[in-house]
């Protein structure tokens, strides 16, 4: 999308073959542009989560796997790839899809040519999340058209950021609004803030702000609140891991916002391509694990202070201990609908697998 | 409470006359005793939020009429004074019961005797709300103890700051957490973080640090998640209003916790003094206005920075607005019960009838 009229990817590799991210930990207030020059760069930067969203992370690993596979192309440098780059995120099933993607057409091949290979896939990797965003957004924009036909002014609710910095480009939950915004539909966006890392606050605030679309900031508390008050006609997230029944593991505080839709009866959509869905998974809660992070993510703040330097805070008595859980599963029955690269699917195990029969395991009994 | 083995209230009228706060602002990083010396300190104290919580405001509110009839006992400063202290917030219920009952204790009285009578009342006010949390506090300690009879540890879960700092002392929600603490019971306290203003993190963490009663701050994304795994036996929150059939008008966010509790059947009580209940209001989601706040509460965060300062950082970009909606409603459907100064009231209109016979008004039809 662009910055400042100018189309940016949030990960590409330029004409002199560097590959390149948006360093996303100092946005809003700093746009920083890295280069990745080995393995040990892109491990950092989807553990350091430079990068983040399930997407993006795939993407990345796979651009890590093809710059390491230029420095040493043999088996073991592709295993260790492999291992190396699976350990730094546990819930994102992106991660795995795209190191087996990887993995399973370079490990055939004589080394010599697994440099070439692994940089064509790798960017095919990356065009095909840029092309299945597109398709979810004309399918999430069919769903947003309806609702402003009937009312107008069309007010969508989001979590964390699903957008374009979560993944190649288009974003999943976002792309649908972009994709109305082209179209004329008047659309309001509330952010989310999405506490501990403020991903809705930093992240998809300024891609609104970026694109002009019209949008306000909300702390996490208030979504119920405004969806209980009629001021709420759609929520749109994203997921990081979508079971084979259609339950969600998405940013901690999702589940919280499914609830308050179910209760009032607004239509909660999720985002996702199909690389998201783990069809070896059915029962979300009791099968996920959830990673839980640092316990300064939540006793610290970052932002601007008043002499412009970009600063944490700390929020809580030093005294004070933190639990940081990342994720939280939403259970298929709080979910209206899947938008997915082929259609909006039920969020149950017979609607997905009628979306993706070539996807889903074999039905069993 | 204690602070550093020091026994103090929330607001007190020390040896010298003077009036004395705990200016809430600066916690947890700084402790800040200031003097109220006229009307407008008293104004500026409660609409500023150097003290907040309901039953706190209404004593406040009660002190600031008797300073100011110490001043000018006249009729006009009576209702002047009534007025200015009113408009500075309009969601808690109990600045108006607070200013109704010194207004209709002095009204009658010939004003060379209303400086004495305000301070008496004002004392007995304070001295009341103090009374009612221990009972409320004995009522609620009955629910943990059976918890911890089935289970042992109790992990309890709390949104805001419905403790000692918002009230003359014990708190509300919190008085049966300090009673099951002096009784020896093993508790464990989850603190909502509870953004905007992270009453949560700055006021419930410090109380439970300075009573050194186990505890970790969470951010108000992951009290679902946490219930759904089974990892909360309780939520006890307070409430600025509460309607005659039981709905619950609390800090935004409480609501979302309630359907959470609601959907993995965990019992979800709310705790208050029966000044907190607003008989003439039945529907609390079509009748009670919710007070929307500055928005820069929202991009903005405030605590402690690298070099020790108390900062406010930006969290989001400068062209983005936010929506700051301060309360939200959850209705009685979701409410366990209602632990009050007289015991544990089912949260419906007959319920509440049957507890307070003598408040409620006569039933009509």
């Amino acid at each position: 999308m662009l910055i400042d009229n100018q189309p940016y990817r949030t990960i590409w590799r330029g004409d002199d073959g560097v590959v390149r991210v948006i360093d996303q930990r100092w946005l809003p207030h700093d746009l920083r542009i890295v280069a990745l020059p080995d393995r040990a760069a892109f491990a950092d930067a989807i553990a350091q989560m430079w990068v983040r969203g399930a997407p993006l992370i795939g993407a990345t690993a796979a651009w890590g796997m093809a710059v390491q596979m230029a420095a040493d192309p043999s088996d073991a440098s592709l295993s260790g790839t492999y291992d190396i780059l699976h350990r730094t995120r546990p819930t994102a099933i992106n991660l795995r899809w795209a190191l087996d993607r990887m993995a399973q057409a370079l490990r055939p091949l004589p080394p010599a040519v697994r440099a070439d290979a692994a940089q064509a896939l790798a960017a095919a990797i990356a065009d095909d999340d840029v092309a299945m965003n597109r398709a979810i957004g004309d399918h999430g924009l069919a769903l947003i058209a309806a609702i402003a036909e009937r009312k107008g002014r069309v007010n969508i609710l989001t979590h964390c950021n699903a957008g374009w910095l979560a993944t190649v480009d288009w974003g999943t939950a976002t792309a649908p609004i972009y994709r109305a915004v082209q179209q004329g539909i008047d659309v309001h966006v509330l952010v989310d803030e999405t506490r501990p890392r403020n991903q809705g606050a930093q992240l998809t605030a300024w891609e609104m702000a970026s694109a002009g679309i019209p949008h306000a900031l909300i702390v996490d508390n208030a979504g119920g609140h405004l969806m209980q008050r009629g001021q709420v006609d759609l929520v749109i997230v994203g997921t990081d891991r979508t079971t084979a029944r259609g339950d969600v593991c998405n940013k901690i505080g999702t589940y919280l916002k499914a609830l308050a839709a179910h209760d009032a009866g607004i239509p909660f959509y999720v985002a996702l391509p199909s690389p998201t869905i783990d069809w070896t998974v059915t029962d979300g809660l009791a099968e996920i694990p959830i990673e839980e992070r640092a316990e300064d993510e939540v006793t610290h703040v970052q932002g601007l202070d008043p002499a412009g330097q970009i600063v944490r805070v700390r929020i809580s008595p030093a005294a004070t201990p933190a639990r940081n859980p990342a994720f939280d599963v939403t259970p298929a029955r709080l979910v209206t609908g899947l938008i997915t690269e082929r259609g909006v699917a039920p969020a149950s195990a017979a609607g997905l697998r009628a979306m993706f029969p070539d996807l889903a395991p074999p039905a069993s009994g």
